[in-house]
């Protein structure tokens, strides 16, 4: 089973407007509201390529009674633990009408997480690492919660001998890498202002020097780079795919759990990560496949190694 | 006592960015709920000026219990019809780095309000109008409503001797001049909409020689035009004040809902509905007047008979 831990999680609002214009009215044409997340979305991932997840995550008041309500009608397990804040909430505006457009975003910082809360759900989580063949720790952190807490959780999955994943930014990154996370993932622009390194080779060297084993660098519609302890890859896709960055950076760190508890060697799992990227972007909510694109381009991605 | 109808209320979420971009992802700094609807915002107004009201609205789900507490923190009287569909949000995105800018509002329709849910809620008012100097309707229709809607909220107060104050607009604006409401405020825009007149005189001719027995044209910053029964007049502010127009409008509504209960003569009323909304417009969110505005603009407005 792959566990994934969402510190901050969301209700993703969407709305459908005809365009959207600075300092104007704006009528919503439809209104959607679904689980957010980016751990959510990694397990939303898993779950449609048939392997076993674990979601969780802290949640509170309404919006955290239909995070839950909107798993259990998906058929995804979870663990989810009460806490007193309401979770926050995504706005996703699409303007219908200007088909160029990318979706406008507002995303709330969320509400402050009690130290306490967080070890609650240390424990919580604790309690199913037994089953567990990797963990996941994917997002930004709430309000509250001390940089070092993704690097706790890989040190709690260590000592159960779980291969760990974060997918942060920033001070939460380097933390992770320094408690030796098996893998991390940035993007290219993350990994720079983590690492203050312009070429990204170099910016992942630096996340291992720190500790990580493996740094896999997304690179948008351009596919991967990986650093790893096996040797230095780039994973190209035969053609850009761009659309929906979250979905793609979400589906790739699935693509890679999935990788781990495959013992997959990594060409492989960058070959399924850049696969699974690109069909997460064709598609238009992030934690979804498009699997026509998944079926035709898997086969055409090519995996390079590099000289380190 | 002053009844307020809102058929559509909604829960007020703002947002406070540091600017909007079209197409990119926006860091909320903060988020504020507040109960919202063009018919609270009068019955804000109201209790502000130590006037007895009560709001009257269908409300659902979690959004519905937050309209509730917060019309009970705020001590404003309340009498909320349950119904099945969650109320509905409308998200105002202020952007803190760009002065010069209004909002940016994304309004949800709201959810379909079925027949026997309008007429239980005509009922409920019905049991406060022996009470009632005043009933004013005011705001948007949900999906469901008939247009006759808020011209059935006029008959029923007629039928028990309350005059009654209509802000709506396109078919239902005409249905409750038609219905004969004592005083109908569209704005200029609203107003050439729903009658096809260019000339605002000439449109508030149209609606009261429909049945209405005033019509008040707020001109935004420019103060009102008024077409009475009484005569004709022009009220204007010594100056342009502008700011929030939702809360302007609204402001004008409660002034004109304080003058039929105080019988104030007409030139009075404009007086204060002018005051009362410039006051709206340079107070932060809708509902709230700026004294400050208020003491200081007051017997300076202007209110001139026109030849009819």
């Amino acid at each position: 089973m792959i566990i994934t831990v969402t510190p901050n999680p969301a209700l993703d609002v969407s709305y459908r407007v005809a365009h959207v214009r600075p300092g104007t009215s704006h009528r919503v044409r439809s209104v959607h509201e679904r689980a957010g997340g980016k751990g959510l979305n990694v397990s939303r991932v898993l779950h449609d390529q048939g392997l076993r997840t674990l979601v969780t995550a802290p949640v509170g008041g309404a919006r955290g009674d239909a995070i839950r309500d909107d798993l259990t009608a998906a058929g995804i397990e979870h663990l989810l633990l009460p806490v007193p804040g309401p979770t926050r909430r995504t706005v996703a505006v699409v303007a219908e009408e200007d088909p160029s457009g990318e979706a406008t975003l507002f995303n709330e910082p969320g509400n402050h997480l009690a130290e306490a809360d967080w070890q609650r759900l240390r424990d919580l989580i604790g309690t199913r690492l037994p089953e567990a063949s990797v963990l996941v720790c994917s997002g930004s952190l709430p309000p509250g919660c001390t940089v070092d807490s993704c690097a706790e959780l890989v040190c709690d999955a260590h000592a159960r001998s779980v291969p760990a994943i974060v997918d942060a930014t920033g001070p939460a990154l380097l933390a992770a890498a320094e408690a030796g996370a098996d893998v991390v993932k940035p993007n290219a622009a993350e990994l720079r202002e983590t690492t203050g390194q312009h070429d990204p080779i170099t910016g992942a060297r630096h996340l291992r020097d720190r500790g990580a084993a493996a740094v896999i660098v997304s690179l948008g519609p351009d596919g991967l780079l990986a650093s790893t302890e096996e040797g230095l890859w780039r994973a190209k896709p035969p053609h850009a795919v761009s659309g929906n960055p979250t979905g793609a950076g979400d589906a790739a760190v699935a693509a890679l759990a999935a990788g781990i508890l495959r013992r997959e060697p990594w060409p492989e799992r960058l070959r399924n990560a850049v696969a699974w990227s690109a069909a997460a972007a064709a598609a238009p909510v992030a934690g979804t496949l498009d699997h026509r694109v998944l079926g035709d381009i898997t086969d055409r991605i090519t995996v390079e190694p590099l000289a380190s």
